[in-house]
């Protein structure tokens, strides 16, 4: 016996996604619970992929069953496929089991020849009706079947209509469009939609199960992930007609609002119309509560049905019906798709309906959906014109008028303009412009680059890598997708999609609901990993404790260098001659230093802080370099034109003074600062660093204390590559926290632990964590040097890597658990070797990504920790990581 | 009972090094076998561990035994310590089981005081001679035991001399000097050398115990390796004179000249002298041969007993000896420090005598010995100014003027100068320059660096990282250590040492001898490793296999993109606009690489060679940011003060095609080039190139095929971090040898392997196997990812890491066994494990470091590949490898 290839609706199993694909299970599915849906069959994923592997053939006898089929539906609805008299017409669509744009869709009206659309015309009365069925069907098959641009056939459609003056054409005018279709599409496929309707539906099925292999589709699954070898289903169902008259319409409707989530049916309906035609847009639909006036009886079978079909499938469910002749058919339904407020609400109204447990609720929200409502977004029906797109950094949304200069920036934001900074790339040195914008638009750079990273960090919307975009910085202008913008006009950026809109647009400020904190407190219960924030300020870590932070995970003290007018001592410290002039410039850093401990440690009363001690080179705290040759250059330019001998003089000190800092940027400049000169490196060459941070550490702990804030400091060694580099700066804050706690007559538990962040690092785990009290991951810079990816370089060429399938995903977004991970976990095994109780947490930005978060918990580490808006992503995904690893 | 610390010479185990010091141990031996050793006594290593750590305490009854054994030796010698006849005198000296400079040496004549000296004055008969020795204890005493600077002691002795007159002092003088030197002593100890023998004696030891611990002792043992815990013997010895008269006179000798190795007894010596008036330099010694004449009995007793040591030994001695009144004794034996040249002649000579066997020759040799033969040295006795010093990167010397551009090297040295090109530091553009030079100098970099992996594969004589030196390129004028030395004038450099001298010093050419070629066929008959070379053009592809190479292990085919004037067609392809115009230029490179390669496989006839597709980033191959920046500086700074019109508009079109170029060069930099786009990326972003390599290599291959040369290709993709990466090139490497060797009709095996150089590749190994035919693992790029560390911007601090003890040996140098090596073992292991007869080699600088040789032995690796010049080095140390690792 052959294999069952073909499937009548009512023979097969709805819960076989796999096998029929997502639609044809759907109707299956709803057959079976006693629901009006037209008669059809399905013919298998199966099936697809033995036609794929067989060079584009049929499997054996599954045209056989097929044309078997057809007779069942012929039987079921009374009618006959192609027939003269009362003629069985079908739709023919793909159906993956996950949704797929890209692939052939549908194919309406198949088995309408001369001889079945008189058939129709009797059948129905309406010849005119008949021969427009007629005019719809060529038009798809033509395009879809034959590859005939659809454009080309519209117009030939559209011009004949437009003769019309919108009356209903004429049988002569639909059957000579029918002609001029025909002879287009012979024009260019060297054939005509076939007469005979079992021709049709061969040549439709096998247009379905090739356009399983189009590029589009093809693209489509590398990006989304889906596997290659999934296949699509066919599903062949009895037409049913919503336009022939008033008592018939077609709609599409919610059970809940997609929107927010409020309970009770949502969506809207066309009268005297086929789907498509809302789809074309050339009806405008009503809102679905006035069908309850025009047809009470179809309407509460709607209702009736879609509260069965969210009890049956315990979710939102977003269906599709048409009435025909008064009669309700549905014709598709599926879980709805939703906003992140919507989907959070609709979790918990469920488990208050008692549908779902907690934990199903936990597992219906993801990341990305609770980001959204942490963020402004754009409002919805922009029209406003893209400038540009980039790689969304930072969620978000903000309009304000463009600067291309920090100081600019931080200028116009204290006369009160909102401002976007748009840079080719940030630097430490934009860190106060980037805290005075709305958002940061970058033209270089991926989303772990300064720009991203920082961004993140202090909660602003941010785009990066917008590779189009030209910044000439002379004119002061901006300019991509033919559109200029001058600096101090208006754009409004979204950081979820990555886009940069032209103008003021309209965004809707983020709200914090009931449903939001139920979810959440579920989350909190379930899950095991701890949630802590990157922090660098009192601000954000207020900021994190507000959205559930479990403490700091990261709190990088380089940035309290850069704030104020700091950077001038901090380079007064770096130009110093001697250690007696570094140290004095170090101690002019210190109050500031305990000042910004104290309100980090006030924030954060009863959570351990993480502190990380100086990490980026030196360099990074001077002048970029050719901004300063510039500057050189400008003076001697000048210099030459000058003539007023006391100005030459004048400038001639500026210009040594340029060259002294030049030639300090240069000494210090590196071919890959990435693996130079800094983290413990610095401590090492510089112990008065480590001695001042870890004073302004002990002292603020001290002060805090002695106020009643309980203090629990993480004290943490960065780019630790060899254990007694640990060791050496380990002694040196012990040493120095022994002496400040002693002068305050005071005891406070604190922790000496490092980054590991190196793979030696990861590999000598076992001699670290001899002197270490914990581990925190740096993913980031792991991934970098294990994969020998430069952050900041990589992304010209990792979206690349992607899109040919080279890697799965952007291994600084999602942790490389073949390659990177093996480091964790191996890190985290020896280090627990030698120290049973080693606490291990990561703070890299993967700490903030589902995915990643994953691969942690089934690591057993201790705790995640990432910026604070992707704390309750964070806290969310946790949840389900546990849950996940309990099942 | 307690612990024996103290032996007398006979009661000593000779062969105990560990417990007695070498000194000890020496005399100890040399005392079994009947040698005429002045008696005397050893107190322990265990003892001075044992004062350490009781905090500066002898241990207990440690005196005691000491004193009992100075009884013994007054018994031996018929003498009494500090007696007023007869006197007994003992030199004190320290002996560690190595040789350790800036440890306590030498107190000669303890035991006089103001009796003791007249005793001596009459034992003798002569009180001149005994104030003599008095003066001198004192002296040494004073500076020893007290650290009084001794050139305040030797002023005020010196002082003294001079109004003598160089006669003999008179009796009275000594007295007044004892004084004096007694006064200043106290002066700065407030304590006198004390009259009590025993007194001076305990003193002496605490002496030498503390110098233990001294800082230059610590220092030092950190740089060599030498463990803190093991501790220094005392050699307490009875006193003989050499200068009592004609029949006595002191020397030292050697088994065999320690420079050329020629057998033979060789030295020198000085009659009626102590030791110390040779080291004083005071008086000329003569050669040993006039000993003959002077004293007859004398020197065939030392000849005799130089024949005995050596037997004992079984290697070359370095003796010293002293004739007192005709009295032959011996002071000291040790092992004789030798040239590379007298160690491999003399490792031969001893196996032709029978006396050591071939595995213990090649245990003799060690790779810095044999790199000695391989290049010119700078001729001894040299009295140059040194310049400046910087490290050894590349052996060798060369004189040549001073260049400081690499265009101007070629320019000169075509007119026949030699030139020694001095640059910061070198990029690929420089490579033509120091193809010119006779030598490289740079001020930045470390031993990895692009100036020194380039010198040593060219063989050029190379010093970087002299940080003191000061370029100036505008006034054409480098300076340090208050030197300035022009452009155009003459220095010589010395890559073994790694100075630069001032002038033009002679050097000495390196002459391969029969002992060499003995020692290296004993090499190879005892390895298992085999030794190729990374060479990158048919010379040094010769010269490879001259040296002994069996294959290439690595030819860095971007080296082929800088020779002549490709350049600019590399360019042309860098900046095509399309993919068309980069084919054109590909095409005209093609020819040029098939060219290539045929000198290559020529050379190589019979034996594999691997070939390295294009790995540097694109960036390299066009000029220099900032120099093209300031190069239309300085045009538009022209173009201010033109006045022809005509020259204007050439000035402007000029600065529009360097601001095009400049453009291009900034698009291309990156933060981080070597986390770039390099390697693999490159290929898969340009598979264009990729294609162009292939097919010149098979192209090449096939020719040499057809003219009956055996050639045996292996094309190695590089940084690969994804497997798929390596399967992506793979796959058009493999599809464009099958066609071009389908075209000539012809089979050549050929393999397509990989580079490991990132941690990722190492820990998924096994999937890169899967398709891969050999490893080659690239420890250079391996270790700047595992630790961190760019090769580059490292050496700013790794210096100061090994001297703080924080490394053990700088990684680029010596492979990291516990950290990068672990990704070696990884590995190796795992791509053996998915493809158990994978080829695996190394090609980084450490295939010639012999440290990293045992190691990549111990793993059972095929090959390991280094720079022409150290392949014998490789060659030694592999044989040495396979013989440890049997024992």
């Amino acid at each position: 016996m052959s294999e069952r290839w073909v499937y009548l609706f009512d023979e097969a199993d709805g819960a076989n996604r796999d096998l029929l694909g997502g639609k044809g299970a759907g109707l299956a599915e709803m057959t079976a619970a006693g629901l009006p849906v037209p008669p059809g069959f399905i013919i298998t994923t199966d099936a697809c992929r033995s036609y794929t592997e067989k060079g584009l053939e049929f499997p054996e006898s599954m045209w056989e069953q097929a044309l078997e089929a057809m007779a069942g539906v012929e039987k079921l609805t009374g009618k006959t496929f192609g027939g003269a008299e009362n003629p069985l017409l079908v739709s023919v669509r793909s159906g993956a089991k996950a949704s797929m744009p890209g692939m052939m869709d549908t194919i309406l009206n198949l088995g309408l020849n001369d001889e079945s659309t008189e058939g129709l015309a009797k059948a129905t009365g309406d010849a005119q009706f008949a021969w427009q069925a007629r005019v719809r069907f060529i038009q798809m098959f033509g395009d879809i079947v034959f590859g005939v641009p659809a454009l080309r056939l519209s117009e030939i459609a559209e011009a004949a209509r437009k003769q019309q003056n919108g009356a209903r054409p004429a049988v002569e005018e639909s059957i000579a469009l029918v002609d001029r279709l025909q002879s287009v599409i012979y024009g260019y496929a060297h054939q005509r939609v076939p007469e005979d309707p079992a021709q049709q539906l061969e040549l439709a099925i096998s247009a379905v199960f090739n356009s399983w292999s189009n590029k589009r589709a093809v693209d489509y699954r590398k990006v989304a992930g889906i596997p290659e070898d999934l296949g699509t289903g066919v599903t062949v169902q009895a037409m049913v007609f919503g336009n022939t008259g008033a008592q018939s319409g077609t709609g599409v409707a919610f059970t809940r609002d997609p929107g927010s989530g409020v309970p009770g049916i949502f969506g809207e309906y066309l009268p005297d119309a086929q789907g498509e035609d809302v789809v074309a847009g050339i009806r405008t639909p009503h809102p679905i509560s006035m069908m309850q006036d025009d047809m009470p009886d179809a309407y509460s079978e709607l209702i009736e049905i879609a509260d069965r079909l969210e009890k049956h499938y315990r979710d939102m469910q977003d269906m599709e019906f048409t009435v025909e002749n008064g009669r309700f058919w549905m014709l598709q339904t599926r879980t709805g798709k939703r906003t992140g407020r919507a989907a959070v609400r609709i979790a918990v109204d469920l488990v208050a309906d008692g549908l779902i447990t907690v934990e199903e609720a936990l597992g219906r929200v993801d990341g990305s959906q609770i980001e959204q409502l942490l963020h402004p977004v754009v409002a919805p029906g922009s029209t406003a014109p893209v400038l540009a797109t980039g790689l969304p950094a930072s969620p978000g949304a903000a309009a304000g008028v463009v600067v291309l200069d920090s100081e600019e920036a931080v200028a116009l934001s204290e006369q009160g303009k909102p401002v976007i900074l748009v840079r080719h790339e940030t630097s430490p040195d934009d860190f106060s412009g980037m805290v005075a914008s709305q958002a940061i638009v970058t033209a270089r750079g991926g989303v772990t680059s300064h720009a991203a990273v920082v961004a993140r960090g202090i909660g602003k919307c941010c785009v990066v890598g917008c590779s189009d975009l030209m910044i000439d910085e002379t004119s002061q202008v901006i300019q991509a997708n033919g559109i200029q913008v001058a600096a101090g006009e208006w754009v409004t950026v979204d950081g979820t999609t990555g886009q940069i809109l032209v103008g003021e647009v309209e965004t809707i400020e983020p709200e914090l609901d009931d449903a939001y904190y139920s979810l959440m407190q579920w989350a909190d219960e379930k899950r095991r990993l701890r949630v802590r924030a990157n922090a660098d300020t009192p601000v954000d870590a207020a900021k994190a404790r507000e959205l559930g932070a479990e403490g700091i995970g990261l709190c990088r003290t380089e940035h309290m260098f850069f704030a104020g007018d700091r950077i001038e001592t901090v380079r007064q410290m770096i130009m110093a001659p001697n250690n007696v002039a570094r140290a004095e410039a170090l101690a002019k850093l210190e109050p500031h230093q305990v000042q910004d401990f104290i309100g980090i440690f006030e924030a954060m009363d009863g959570f351990p802080v993480t502190i990380r001690l100086l990490d980026p080179p030196l360099h990074e705290f001077l002048p970029r370099h050719d901004d300063t040759a510039l500057q050189i250059t400008d003076l001697k330019l000048q210099l030459s034109r000058a003539e007023n001998l006391q100005r030459v003089d004048a400038m001639l000190g500026e210009i040594h003074e340029l060259e002294a800092m030049l030639h300090q940027v240069s000494r210090l400049t590196e071919q890959n600062p990435m693996l130079g000169h800094r983290g413990v490196r610095l401590g090492i060459a510089y112990p008065q660093i480590t001695e001042m941070q870890s004073r302004a550490i002990f002292t603020a702990a001290a002060r805090c204390a002695e106020r009643g804030i309980t203090v629990l400091p993480e004290i943490m060694i960065p780019l630790v590559a060899f254990s007694p580099e640990f060791d050496h700066q380990a002694a040196i804050v012990r040493q120095v926290g022994e002496e400040v706690l002693g002068q305050h007559g005071i005891n406070i538990d604190y922790l000496v632990g490092t980054m590991i962040e190196l793979p030696r690092a990861a590999l000598t785990a076992h001699e670290i964590a001899e002197n270490a009290d914990f581990f925190s991951f740096g993913t980031n810079d792991l991934t970098q040097s294990t994969c020998g990816l430069s952050r900041d370089d990589a992304p010209r060429f990792l979206g690349e890597y992607v899109r040919e399938g080279v890697i799965k995903a952007d291994p600084f977004q999602t942790i490389d658990v073949d390659g990177v991970g093996q480091l964790v976990r191996l890190g985290t095994e020896r280090g627990r070797s030698a120290k049973p109780d080693l606490k291990v947490g990561v703070c890299g930005e993967h700490g903030g990504d589902p995915a990643s978060i994953r691969f942690f918990d089934s690591l057993g580490l201790h705790y995640v920790s990432c910026s604070p808006y992707r704390v309750p992503v964070a806290r969310l995904a946790a949840a389900r990581a546990s849950l996940e690893s309990k099942q």
